[in-house]
């Protein structure tokens, strides 16, 4: 490739990678009175990062490269970053501008709004953000269905005519299963009564999960935040987030588990790829494929707890865990229960918590839903889909931050995630006969290395779904995520589902 | 001022905030095997940063912005970045990149070197990197003596025929100094027979010392590093690094006293500057006054230890410091001893080594000195100020960095250092008539705050000697420095000096 174009490439991925530091930092050590500061010297790294993207000698020179002479690779990443480019110089300057104005006015109201649990304070920063992604999403260009415009930028490839059947037919299968399931609920201790869970036994364990799960700690580290979250600068230097809390002892432990997921994808981008457009994943649903396959499909199961739970008990947390027994333990984190709140809620119901927001979102971007009936048709749609209803809107249409961020299209990505990890799971235990046996002796790794080697290590080369189908044999699918439900709650609940 | 300058300049010093961050994250939390990815992103901004300083467009800006219409503050904001921008210009970027890997080589090299014991492994190195660096000297421009042009680059307006008189009297005044002193030296109790200083009372001890100082942990942070240094990105965002060794207490203490000067100083920059130019100190040698003052004059004096030994003592290491007095403390942190290596010796001595690296510097700059004669110069050198031959190179003339780095200039910022701490000591015991008595209190900010008012706030609206001038009467001069020191040891040895 032109020498040139590659060091461009290099460099946009370093502001990324410093992007990403200042990120990470502004969560973890940024003194208090310093956020002012750290939002210019983000602006200005955006600024730039911007101005070099939208750089008209990177497009003839993106334009020039052909595919003459190139290798796979070098198409691709030639590729990937001209779709980046073609979104970014189509968003004139002006709505850029108008947008960041209006993400941090309305990240202000949702606040004031949250307090005053009432949708109404929140409702005109949400129209005018609304109004300005409409626009973008009008630039960016579409067949008709605006929405796939902002999808494409969390999914590339995905559209909602492919994601709307299936995610469909996921809430239909899944809302009397969830009927099913808390009616045969077996028994499970509460882990939280009072107990206390020691804070530095807590972050003992996190840290060996992560040396057994082969998270490479001299390729990235692991500090706390209030909100748990992957980060990093590169492949190399990939930082993790985890929260400690006295009485909740699950939260670190599954937040790790969770954040490892994505920072192993992040730690398996092959070197050749380093520093190029193809250091990444090719959508937020196939990373969070990863999170969610080992947080849920390894995590909450009962091999990898064969394993650990004695660990766990016995050398970690004498006091608070004893008496509890594998079988309560294992009860209490895959306790199936219908919420109000999406964070709180387990791996079952958590997609009708996406259907809800994702059918608004479609109805909202397509001008079939005035902003003020948001809360009815929320709360309306909790109560058809999971038997709740929010008793103010707190709890109910402004419990997430997406929107206040103007992160319209983002909610799908993760019921994808969970999807994709079940069909992973299903090519991965076809692999390797003996998974089961490997997660009760805590063998992680050989999980770990397929993964390497079917996901991780291939970073951008090709669409989520192109690279799920090459693995498991077929695309998008509920299939294989109803059935890995159905043998787990079937057993645990003692029913045929 | 013009808007486009002024987001100029906010941009520049984003860009140096986001340099500090990205070098501080690589001394304290960078993963080990990050190293080559974040010497690529380092590459990448300080291009940047040198690709927007030597903007032609900055240029005409900078020359149009004139005099008239400006504050005092805004015509110093241009004169300064003017300067800047000269020099960043004059250098041509065939030179920049050749230094670059000039350095990257000696670096290498100085490190073989060192563990080889021997300066020929460094010489062919050195010989490259002191050929361009006198080459860059000759392209910023000099009046004939070529180290005012690289002396300029730490501290702007100080001159060799300047500094040479000043330098040169002060090591012929401390000459017969260090021998009456090292003759009379009182009993001392050796702190470090293997007694073991708890590291995490060292930790405690070191944060009730900055805030004492008033070094404000809501707009800065200490963190552990291998060597302790002073970096952050905004004046809000200042970070102290420290280093705690279990058997060398001493370490930490005086480690956190010395960079918590430094970091007032940044701390202290008027609100009105903080994003431009003047949010910086005129030079290195007016900077480390800031230190020195508080690690030597202050935190290395009778009435400080007046009220923080028996704190120390008894409050922090009730068994490692049983047993001794404050006249045997003060005695071993105030111990004159002629040695072999800088960064161990005393604050008397200190000095001296510093004039063997300037006057070497000087000849090598003017050609009088052929690079395979260093390490004899050196030697002789040692042993005619300070008595002590060393046994090898290594505890020779390789023991700094500063040369293999290509910092040449840099050392008599040191001595300059300890020359305007006297200075500004002197005055502030002017106006302060109960200095001592708030230090016997442990009230340490009321000097905090004289120079906060004196020094800190102004930036770089004057050059160092200058703004030394406008507290203290007068300008640079060793006469504060050698009375002081006469003073002070005069008293603990009990002789006259």
């Amino acid at each position: 490739m032109d020498t040139w174009l590659l060091s461009r490439m290099q460099e946009l991925k370093d502001l990324q990678g410093l992007i990403g530091l200042a990120t990470w930092d502004q969560e973890t050590y940024l003194p208090a009175r310093a956020a002012p500061a750290r939002a210019h010297q983000l602006a200005t790294l955006q600024g730039i990062h911007h101005e070099r993207l939208v750089d008209p000698r990177l497009g003839d020179a993106l334009a020039q490269a052909g595919a003459a002479g190139l290798s796979d690779d070098e198409r691709a990443m030639v590729a990937t970053l001209q779709r980046e480019r073609e979104r970014e110089v189509r968003v004139p300057a002006a709505l850029v501008k108008a947008l960041a104005e209006a993400q941090s006015h309305a990240l202000h109201a949702w606040r004031e709004a949250r307090k005053e649990r009432r949708f109404a304070r929140f409702q005109p920063a949400l129209q005018r953000l609304l109004t300005l992604r409409r626009e973008q999403a009008d630039a960016y260009g579409h067949d008709g269905e605006r929405y796939d415009a902002l999808l494409e930028g969390y999914e590339p490839g995905m559209r909602v005519s492919r994601l709307t059947p299936v995610l469909t037919a996921l809430r239909e299968a899944l809302i009397p299963m969830v009927g099913r399931l808390t009616a045969s609920a077996p028994e499970a201790p509460d882990l939280f009564d009072g107990r206390r869970y020691d804070k530095d036994a807590q972050w003992r364990f996190t840290l060996r999960l992560l040396e057994d799960l082969g998270f490479d700690l001299e390729a990235g580290r692991q500090d706390l935040s209030i909100h748990p979250f992957t980060g990093g600068t590169h492949p190399l230097d990939v930082r993790l987030t985890t929260h400690v809390d006295e009485s909740q002892p699950l939260s670190a432990l599954f937040s790790t588990i969770h954040e490892a997921g994505h920072g192993l994808y992040e730690q398996g981008f092959a070197p050749e790829l380093h520093r190029t457009p193809l250091a990444a994943a090719p959508s937020m649903g196939l990373h969070e494929s990863q999170s969610r396959l080992w947080e849920n499909i390894i995590g909450r199961s009962r091999p990898f707890w064969e394993h650990y739970f004695p660990l766990l008990r016995d050398d970690y947390f004498p006091q608070a865990l004893a008496g509890v027994s594998l079988e309560g333990f294992l009860a209490a984190v895959n306790r199936v229960r219908p919420s109000l709140i999406r964070i709180e809620s387990d791996e079952v119901t958590y997609n009708l918590h996406i259907a809800v927001r994702y059918e608004l979102e479609l109805l909202l971007l397509r001008d079939a839903l005035p902003l003020e009936d948001l809360p009815a048709a929320w709360n309306e749609r909790m109560a058809r889909y999971l038997g709740v209803t929010p008793p103010d809107d707190a709890r109910g249409v402004l419990q997430d931050i997406h929107w206040a961020w103007g992160e319209l299209g983002y909610f799908p990505t993760y019921s994808l995630g969970n999807l994709y990890s079940a069909s992973l799971h299903r090519a991965a235990a076809r692999d390797l006969p003996d998974l089961e046996g490997h997660l009760r002796r805590g063998e992680l790794r050989p999980l770990r290395d397929w993964l390497r080697a079917h996901v991780h290590q291939h970073g951008f080369r090709l669409p989520a779904e192109e690279r799920v189908r090459r693995v498991t044999g077929q695309g998008l699918t509920d299939t294989d995520f109803l059935s890995y439900l159905r043998g787990k709650y079937g057993a645990l609940h003692g029913v045929a589902l």
